[in-house]
């Protein structure tokens, strides 16, 4: 949790934090912290024991305000003395600035650089700023870094708002099955009442309509994907194909609060009218491994422990996984689940990769056991994202039927 | 124009291009290049006079090979040997991949590294990188970097979605002026049928919905300012805020193609029922500046002089102007425009920070003179996007009226 921030810093030696935001694409550090101001360049200053300080320009001071942190302007900052000393060269100009900022906010020793910049800009101006100041040291971090660690829990404001992303989620794949099931059938496709065919692209369309009718918003890209591309997991679909019967539907939908919030996760995989035998199969091992799981999370577990239950039960029924072999493209190819928050992909991981991580009270995390035969024309996935309440009981967010067959008329 | 990118890293010195692509928001130089496949995780690797390279992850294949590029996966470049040999340490484990890849396409000399990633990820990557192999070194590019620098003129392809996206804008900037339109006047508020205020959330979902129906996404967040707040550029407006008559209302929409393209850019500045005559001079003013530049605009002409004009106009008018204090809040405190294209801000610039920029062939770039007062309570611009077509001409992608007083009933 944002309370726990100060906490790691100690354990991660962490005496300052820095996070830099270069455009209007919500950036996770800076809105975890001023709880999701919409700023295009900004700059955050931490220092353990110490509010986080922000600075931005002078045109989003009303827009920053809003947050009820320190707020500053870069304009504050003698721009036209740096942008002199540094005779417009960027690289110098940046480091001058935060050599400047370093020096106003007592920055000094292990520090950590948040957010998204330019690589090579990035390189150069945090050399020369070692080279400029001999009391700072750029922090290595683990890939779950001290932010996605904090967030790795969730306190009761951010489990209310994931609740209700949850269920707005969930009403939206209700409203899409409706409006899937509200169109005529010529020649095993779903057809528009001109007996046109209702395409893959008209479905993204509804679906982002009503998404927006709920405050929510597609940002990452949903996939609604048929056929032999539901056997590749990222998928998106393609637009122009009609919407047919028979052929498996992967539809997962990731959507977060409008401009920039929390997100939910959650797939389903519909056959309408019918459903061919290997789907059908592949779906009940799908559901055996997702029930197996469901039930047994208990807090304190290893995460790692569901990803090998799930591949226990893939493997006795025939199917590869990517236990035995993590090159494999068919078959279960993907860990179990993963952390969502401000974020689509959070801590914890149900990975063999994480064998560290443990379920703990405040956790948000999918579940989605999946088998993918691209060769043999179909994918299965199924997803639900659930919490773990202030009594370790482990709950869902998502509210939907599971059933694969959707019977059209 | 994409076509220039070799020529152009001919004069940069530049012997090949690496973009890094982190998420799933749509990072330009990768959606430049690939066309705009949705894709994770990406790398994309160019050498001079050679085609791109793109490498990305194994679920995201089928999406990467839409774009015609030759594809690989990750998988390929043995990424079990490279955690084993970096014992899962981060930076260590980005060196070794980036150590190999560089082998395997030959990349030397000066590389240009683009994209965004973690700033201290990149800086320890780097460095460790340079160590690794003493034959390349990492290019310092300016503000306008090499893709920048070919986008700043469009192609063929180019203009005719921007032209496509500015006639959409154009059509939901009208939609929303007859929704408002159709709303009752009570107490000097507009109102919904119940008698409740329309507010400025409602309208914004309004417009978000009238995106949506024409394929564009608010993926920036609009601008619809009222009163005091449109006094400050980038303030967005409070959405709790009922509509009022008589208070300017600065409207800026930028939206872009759905999942991440083209960009358009338009302001109008609107008092419903009747405009405070302070407001309606400052409104003048803005239109004369508009008008001074709008049919100056010339081949080969300086940017910066468009800046001077607009100036020059409000000086005459007695309004502050950057020009003689870069820190100042009050009257004309931004620059003239700024080139659009899959990014909100590109060039060519309209400031006098960027003394070199000239209008070419296959500009398209914003103009938008404003006038801001935060203190007396209003806010005024105006801004169309235009465009240079092949015979010089500036032609505009903004195909709007630009009444400042709005009739209601």
């Amino acid at each position: 949790m944002k309370q726990d921030l100060d906490a790691l810093m100690t354990e991660r030696q962490l005496d300052a934090l820095m996070v830099v935001k270069e455009g209007h694409d919500p950036n996770m550090p800076i809105s975890y912290l001023t709880g999701g101001a919409s700023l295009g360049r900004a700059l955050l200053i931490k220092r353990r024991g110490s509010d986080p300080v922000l600075i931005c320009g002078a045109f989003e001071r009303e827009e920053a305000a809003k947050c009820g942190l320190e707020t500053h302007i870069f304009g504050e900052f003698d721009p036209a003395g740096i942008r002199e000393a540094a005779k417009d060269d960027p690289v110098k100009m940046q480091a001058l600035l935060w050599h400047r900022l370093f020096d106003e906010y007592g920055v000094t020793g292990c520090v950590g650089f948040y957010g998204s910049s330019n690589p090579a800009q990035s390189f150069h101006v945090l050399t020369m700023l070692t080279q400029m100041r001999g009391d700072f040291e750029v922090a290595i971090e683990p890939d779950t870094d001290i932010f996605l660690a904090a967030a790795r829990t969730k306190d009761a404001d951010e489990l209310a708002r994931l609740i209700d992303v949850g269920r707005r989620t969930s009403a939206v794949v209700g409203e899409t099955l409706d409006f899937l099931k509200g169109h005529a059938v010529k020649n095993q496709t779903l057809t528009w009442a001109d007996g046109a065919p209702l395409c893959i692209g008209d479905v993204k369309r509804f679906v982002r309509a009503r998404l927006l009718e709920h405050d929510l918003e597609d940002s990452e890209g949903m996939i609604f994907a048929q056929g032999a591309s539901a056997g590749v997991p990222h998928s998106a679909g393609e637009d122009g194909d009609p919407v047919r019967l028979g052929a498996p539907i992967v539809f997962d939908l990731f959507p977060r609060e409008i401009g920039g919030g929390y997100f939910h996760d959650m797939t389903r995989t519909w056959c309408l009218g019918h459903a061919p035998d290997a789907v059908q199969e592949a779906y009940e091992h799908v559901m055996e491994a997702f029930n197996a799981v469901r039930p047994a999370f208990k807090v304190g577990a290893k995460c790692a422990a569901y990803q090998e239950m799930v591949c226990d039960v893939f493997e006795r029924h025939g199917h590869q996984t990517i236990r035995q072999d993590e090159t494999i493209l068919e078959g279960y190819i993907h860990s179990l689940g993963h952390g969502i928050g401000l974020n689509i992909h959070e801590a914890p991981r149900f990975s063999h990769r994480a064998p560290d991580d443990i379920i703990e009270i405040g956790n948000v995390f999918t579940v989605e056991p999946g088998l993918y035969y691209p060769d043999r024309g179909f994918g299965v996935r199924i997803e639900d994202s659930v919490y773990v309440d202030a009594d370790g009981a482990v709950k869902s967010l998502t509210d939907f039927p599971k059933d694969l067959v959707i019977p059209v008329s």
